[in-house]
C-alpha cells in the first residue's frame, strides 16, 4: 500500500483538462481513484467515461453533482435531473452522488429547506434500487443564498437521520466546514453513523477570492489546520478516499501533471500524517 | 411614539459624515438613537462626542468595537485597548460594548477559541464596575479566518454562559446569522437569558461584493427575511433599539440624508410591523 492509496484527483483540480486527461494524469500519477464532475462525464459520453476509468484501474470516488431542490416549483425537473444522475454514478461504478442542494429562490430559508427534505425522500428509492448514495454536502455558509442552503454538517446530518445510512450520506469539505465550532461531534456523529461518505480537501484562503466560489486553495496555502480535521475524519472510521478538489484560477492556470505533484507533496505532509 | 421610536443610526452606515454630521442626520430625521465606531469619536474626541449625542437627545445604542483577542502572544495590549473601549462606552453612556474578538493567527482555531474564552473572562470585572457589557457579536463564518473566531449565536452563548448577563451579551446582527439553521433556538435562548445586546439590520446582496466585507446592503435589497427574523427577536422579548450597520460602497457614495429616508421607509416596511 502506497502513501497515495486513498488519494483522489478531483477533475475540478485539473479544470482545463479532458476527462481522457485527467484520467490519464491521475493513473499516470499513480493515484487509485478519481472524482468526477457530470460536465466531464457528458463531454466523454457515460460509456467511454465508464470504460475510460476501469480500463485505467481507478476507482470513481464519488460523482458531482446531483441537487439544486430548493426551486419554488413542483421540483419534477430536478428530480428527473437527479435520477439521471443517479443513473449515472451507478454507470461509473460509484456509490456517491454528491448532492449540492440549492439556495434559496424566494427569501423563504426555512420553506427551501423543507422542500429539500422533501425530495430527498423522493429521490431515496431510486439511490437504493441503484445501490447509489445521495452525498449530501453542507456548503460553506456563504454560499446559503445562492447554491446550498445545507449550511452545517449538523444540518445535513438532521436531515440524513430519516433514511438508512446506505442511502444519505454527507460529504465533509475542510473549505466548507472547517469554521464550524461544532466540527468535532458532527464528524464523530457521521462516522459512528457509517454516513462519511466523502472527505474532500482544500484550504481557505486569506483573503478570499473576489469570486469566493474560487477561493479554494492547495492544501498548506491557507488557514486550515489538515492535521487536526483529518485526526477527527479517521477517529470517526473514516477509511475511503481523500478528495482534493479545488477551484482556482491560479491552480487552473498551472500545467495538471505540476498541479498533481503538488498535490501529492501537500497531501503527504499535510493530510495523510493523521489518517 | 413613533414608528421610529426603537431605530438606531449606526454610523457606519453614513460612513463619509463626521459624526457631528451622523448626530445631527439622525436628529433630524427624528431617529432616537445612534450606534457609534470608535474612529469616528476618536476623530470628534470623547468628551465633545459624549456632549453631542447628549445634547441632541440621543441614546448610544452600542459602541462598536472592541475584541481582536485572539492574538498568539500574551494580550496585553488588546485587553488594554478593550478597557479603554469600556472607559469610552462608559462616558458615552451606552451599555452595549460591540466585540469582533479577532482571527486565527496560526491555523489553530481551536486554541485561538480558548484565549477569546480565556480573555473575556479577564475583561468581566472591569467591565462590571463600568455598568458596560462586553457584547460578543457571532461574525458570518467567512470572517472566521481574518475577523472573528465566533461565528454562530449558539457559540457565542456558550462564551458568555459563565458570566452574568449584565456583563456579557450577545449581538444579533442578520447579515451575520440569517443563514444559521439554528438561528430560532439560539435567539429563544439569548432572550431567555437577557442577553441580546443589540439587533442589527442590513441585507445578504447576492452575488457578493468582491469585498466581502462591503456586501451589506440596505434592507429589501438581498434575500434575508426581515420579518422573520424581527419576529423571532421580538418573541424572545427584546424591546432595545434596532441597529441599522451597512457596509456598502454604493450607499456610502449615496447622500446621508437619502441614505437614512431610505433607511427609514425599508425599517418601517420589512422590519417594525414585526416588532
Amino acid at each position: 500500500m502506497t502513501a497515495f492509496a486513498r488519494l483522489s484527483l478531483n477533475t475540478k483540480t485539473t479544470n482545463s483538462w479532458t476527462l481522457r486527461e485527467a484520467v490519464q494524469g491521475a493513473a499516470d500519477a499513480g493515484l487509485p481513484a478519481i472524482g468526477l464532475w457530470r460536465d466531464r462525464v457528458a463531454e466523454a459520453g457515460l460509456d467511454v467515461a465508464a470504460k475510460l476509468v476501469r480500463d485505467n484501474g481507478l476507482r470513481v470516488s464519488s460523482l458531482c453533482r446531483g441537487g439544486f431542490l430548493t426551486d419554488a416549483g413542483d421540483g419534477a425537473a430536478a428530480l428527473d435531473d437527479n435520477r439521471r444522475a443517479l443513473d449515472e454514478a451507478a454507470a461509473l461504478g460509484t456509490s456517491e452522488l454528491v448532492l449540492v442542494v440549492g439556495g434559496v429562490p424566494d427569501r423563504d430559508l426555512v420553506a427551501a429547506r423543507a422542500r429539500v427534505a422533501e425530495r430527498i425522500a423522493e429521490l431515496v428509492p431510486y439511490a437504493v434500487e441503484r445501490d447509489v448514495r445521495l452525498a449530501l454536502e453542507p456548503l460553506h455558509p456563504m454560499f446559503c443564498a445562492d447554491r446550498a442552503v445545507i449550511s452545517t454538517l449538523g444540518q445535513a446530518l438532521q436531515l440524513a437521520a430519516p433514511h438508512p445510512a446506505a442511502a444519505v450520506g454527507v460529504v465533509i469539505d475542510t473549505f466548507h466546514v472547517w469554521w464550524d465550532p461544532d466540527l468535532a461531534a458532527g464528524i464523530a456523529t457521521a462516522g459512528r453513523q457509517g454516513r462519511i461518505s466523502s472527505f474532500q480537501v482544500c484550504d481557505w484562503l486569506v483573503p478570499m477570492a473576489a469570486d469566493p466560489l474560487l477561493s479554494r486553495g492547495m492544501m498548506g496555502d491557507g488557514v486550515i489546520d489538515f492535521g487536526a480535521i483529518a485526526t477527527l475524519v479517521a477517529e470517526a472510521g473514516y477509511d475511503g478516499d481523500v478528495e482534493v478538489e479545488i477551484f482556482n484560477e491560479a491552480v487552473w492556470a498551472t500545467d495538471g501533471r505540476a498541479v498533481i505533484d503538488t498535490m501529492k507533496r501537500r497531501y503527504a505532509d499535510l493530510v495523510l500524517p493523521a489518517l
